[in-house]
């Protein structure tokens, strides 16, 4: 039997819009999710678990209590649990996320902007 | 102040040999690591956990009881908890895995490949 991989760029376009999270694989009980991404998102934290964030394409700003850091094409970061902190992108960008499922994008607030079930694709 | 992100680029160029996997990030109680392989790894399986190859560089073949899979850069495979599986690379290849800290790398098995204590970089 031939096993497909999951491709980051085919499962990148099939999505439209920003700031919407689509599951594309599963680890245990970690999801990675994928979203393009432009403009500022909202300051938010997760308390009681630390997020990676991968770029797939552009450049991702995350902005934390007391700096920022830049994460480009091939690098990644990790939000430490607890740690409020603001994604930014100037261009659209493209990032993986790793965390567990169920975590909720937006954290602690609840906005506009949280999705509280994702879709898989 | 300005956090540095984790490249990953920069992070196989601080690591010789093969089969070899030093760690890089930590999410939670779950390890990033990075290897350089080529050549033939050993059959093996993780009764406890699922386990993620992302390729950076090169194609990473997983041969699976029933057949394989290929992963190319820019793509990844989660073999499933309890899955025999044994990667093979034709050309070097360098590939970033993801799973609880202190997975060992031959799993259930114990061989001259066995790595006890992965070194961070």
């Amino acid at each position: 039997m031939e096993y497909l991989p999951v491709n980051f760029n085919s499962k990148f376009s099939k999505i439209e819009g920003h700031w919407q999270p689509k599951g594309i694989a599963r680890l245990n009980n970690y999801a990675f999710k994928i979203a393009k991404i432009k403009g500022e998102f909202i300051w938010h934290k997760h308390d009681d678990t630390d997020e990676v964030f991968i770029v797939n394409r552009g450049e991702l700003v995350i902005n934390l209590p007391d700096g920022s850091v830049k994460v480009s094409q091939g690098e990644m970061f990790v939000v430490p649990k607890g740690i409020e902190h603001k994604p930014f992108a100037a261009e659209e960008c493209e990032i993986i996320m790793i965390e567990p499922e169920g975590t909720l994008n937006t954290g602690d607030k609840v906005d506009e902007k949280t999705i509280d079930e994702i879709e898989w694709i």
